[in-house]
């Protein structure tokens, strides 16, 4: 039994079948950081097959050996599990370099010769995830090539599939035609769009929350619930990210996919079960019935963090961080109202934020209720009492919290809000697989429930569009001092309407 | 200020006026061990007037000082806030003593002589509490020396009030018979019938909790709830208690008071206020609504401790307790099975237990709900899923949790029951008040919110009556080994109609 599973767990675990992995831009931050680690401690947990392949592909010089190392040391220094050394030489042995440019047709021609060898050392059966950690602009060269090289539509039994990264697109026209481009070589099913978010543990809770209990999904809807916040908050600049970041800006970065697939989930009806067709069905319906509040210039805000103080450490703003034009207008914090126009939430307004250089690194869902209709209290005594409130503390601290009024201890009946929490990390003893590990074990599953697909992709941008153009024409971003929670038009954007931000 | 109040705390305490308690049973335990602890607490705390006076009326032949002196030790003994000196001679400059029996004309008029005096040179001001703390037999005599004397219904908006402890009557008839004595004397509004449960913070915030929120009400009913458990476990025996206790047993000890109340608070309406008179109302109305569910040999249970082990000590079966005969009937667990016939709770049971020697001291509170009405897990992902529940922890480890699912980490969606936890303790910083000081300070304050009216305690003995009845034909209570959760019929209650009792 492999010594890393919980020795009390009856489960079976779900382990892929014999197939290899290809990795484009595996020189690359991503690669190095999330998914040799991962891919090791799939490994290291008895999740991959005995045949089992590697292949990375890049411009470098490399022999087999050269890429070896540097997938050790990527396990060594980012690897969650243990370092087991007959693990890893099991694992090392399905390594494989191919060296090339994605217009040299003879590297992908060496590439299908490679993958055919492995077929046959190694036994991976001719099963293929192709994952593309390159610049979008690069998905339809290496796509055509995969094509023209005959791996990316195998006969008899055998899969491909191609693992795509965002941006998804910069707006719904592009997103279009980058779908088109991924379609014409790879079937819909095939694709896998990572939104490493769906893969976190907390993330996936959310269903569990909603449907597996009896307490919750009554209160789950406008009746009760007054507004929704979901939040994802970083106190990280941008210093070195000017390439990827400059001219996305957060929106885009961050609302279109993680903050607007929380949102689906959060928002959606039951499904009639956790296949992958019946979420898609609900996530796509409830993001069909989702649109932006107007006036755009009242219902969103957007900021550019200017210097400041993060905890005792000063910070430069954004227009001095290195590879930033001194006169961009990227925004680095992002608000925006939605209305999710459903029987059940019609009524409730979403606010949906991010940003870089905040107060707190903290992601998380809050579900704010009305205040109870009556109150047979004396108004004194509840002076303290604020909304009651479900979070969803998606990171850090992942778990539970609710807000609720308690009695204060005396000879009155006053009350005060209090917190009930439950804490993800202490109640199970089984360790949460990270979220790269969970997803591409599913892509080699063919589990496709927590990847997007493009219909859902597009309905995000066309949520998102119409205040992308505003702010386009909206000149600068208000600025905001590093360190604090946004912009003050941010603040002024819920004052407005009566609500008010949390401070997590 | 009062060092002892929280320095934080903006609220203005409620303080007593000018008065006396004068204690009748001061030499007996609960007088030593509650009643003098709680009133230096009180006066410590600064919310007893500087006119105040303490009378402690008994046989014994003790001059004020000797008084002084048994409420002195008691104090440092049993008093939950530090000794200080100042409060200390303070409040003993209030101490009297009046020696006689309670047919003894003559020292009942000491005692008014003495409250005279009192009120003459302390400003005690003619208004006086007459504590009880004796045996029901002789509340008639006691109550009608006190009419006799001029004491009961004192006039020019003086206040007299008499306070009155469990049990109060033995059934019915002998609860209707005591009340009209009591109130031939005392109006019912000058009645305070302590029952300390009600005194609790825990118990108090089951209605802030229920009222204040609006998460829980939502759920709070038979759509919701399967079934409710009140639970009032103890695991000490009856060793030195059998004077009380023998011919009395669980059920009138606190099935009658203490659990019924309990159920009143989480199944009546929601009040208009939390006025006296509100309250009340509410409560009336659903113990009205409150019956047993029949046949009673399949409903309920009682049983009797035999010897067993508590923790690693071995302690004797009740019929070895000194003072019980070897054939005594009394049973040491109850369990009955209730319904409470309103819209809202139509069809949930509501089970009820209590017992001595049994696995753990706790008093709870659980709603357990239904599951959820459609699963759209896997059946084996849900194996491991029980009823969610919301328990209001009364005693020990105050508080509240909520079992719910939640996801079990790993790459399939497994659900396994949960919990969320908020402690009272460590939520506020304030001190609870102990429930005989809030109760007393609300006998001083004539605020009776927190005191059963006669009503209440009638409706409670008409709704247990029949399953004493029942009980007493039956012969003697199933045994059970101490250190157990009771007789196995009481498990069988509960499987006949598909539930369990929580092993809290």
């Amino acid at each position: 039994m492999n010594p890393l599973r919980d020795k009390r767990d009856r489960r079976m675990p779900r382990i892929a079948g014999p197939c290899g992995v290809v990795i484009f831009g595996v020189t690359g931050d991503l690669s190095r950081k999330k998914l040799m680690p991962a891919i090791y401690d799939l490994a290291n947990r008895g999740l991959l097959p005995p045949s089992f392949a590697l292949v990375g592909f890049a411009r470098r010089d490399w022999a087999d050996e050269d890429f070896g190392q540097v997938v050790y040391e990527a396990v060594k220094q980012h690897a969650r599990t243990p370092f087991r050394q007959e693990v890893w030489d099991r694992l090392a042995e399905g390594f494989r370099f191919v060296q090339g440019t994605f217009d040299d047709d003879a590297a992908f021609a060496r590439l299908a010769e490679t993958l055919e060898k492995l077929d046959a050392e190694r036994g991976t059966g001719g099963n293929h995830a192709f994952y593309l950690s390159i610049p979008p602009k690069a998905f339809q060269q290496v796509c055509e090539q995969l094509q023209k090289s005959g791996l990316a539509r195998p006969q008899d039994g055998r899969w491909s599939r191609v693992v795509i990264e965002k941006p998804f697109g910069h707006d719904l026209e592009s997103a279009r035609e980058l779908n088109a481009v991924v379609n014409s070589v790879f079937p819909e099913e095939s694709v896998f769009r990572i939104d490493h978010y769906l893969g976190k543990e907390t993330v996936q809770n959310i269903l569990a929350l909603r449907f597996a209990n009896e307490l919750f999904e009554p209160v789950w809807n406008n009746n009760y619930v007054d507004h929704v916040q979901i939040t994802m908050a970083e106190d990280i600049g941008l210093g070195g990210r000017a390439g990827y970041y400059d001219g996305v800006g957060a929106a885009r970065d961050v609302i279109q996919n993680h903050l607007l697939q929380l949102l689906a989930l959060t928002a959606m009806e039951e499904p009639v079960n956790f296949g992958p067709h019946e979420l898609q069905t609900e996530k796509i319906k409830v993001l069909s019935a989702t649109r932006l509040v107007h006036p755009l210039d009242k219902t969103t805000a957007r900021g550019q963090y200017a210097a400041g103080w993060q905890g005792s450490e000063k910070v430069v703003g954004l227009l001095d961080e290195e590879g930033f034009a001194n006169d961009s207008t990227t925004e680095t914090y992002a608000a925006i109202t939605l209305e999710v126009d459903t029987r059940r939430w019609a009524g409730v307004p979403f606010f949906l934020r991010t940003g870089k250089r905040l107060a707190r690194r903290v992601t998380e869902i809050a579900l704010v209720f009305k205040r109870a209709p009556h109150l047979p209290f004396d108004k004194t005594m509840t002076e303290e009492l604020g909304e009651n409130a479900l979070v969803i503390r998606v990171q850090p601290d992942e778990g539970i919290t609710m807000r609720f009024g308690s009695k204060v201890p005396g000879s009155q009946m006053e009350v005060r809000d209090v917190n009930m929490d439950f804490s993800y990390g202490s109640a199970f003893a089984e360790d949460s697989p990270e979220a790269y590990e969970r997803l591409i074990l599913d892509v080699l599953l063919g589990e496709p429930s927590l990847f997007p697909v493009n219909r859902e992709v597009e309905l995000s941008w066309q949520i998102l569009d119409p205040v992308l153009e505003f702010w386009a024409s909206q000149g600068r971003p208000e600025p905001y001092p590093a360190g604090t929670w946004g912009p003050p038009s941010a603040d002024e954007m819920l004052r407005r309407v009566g609500r008010e931000w949390r401070r997590p």
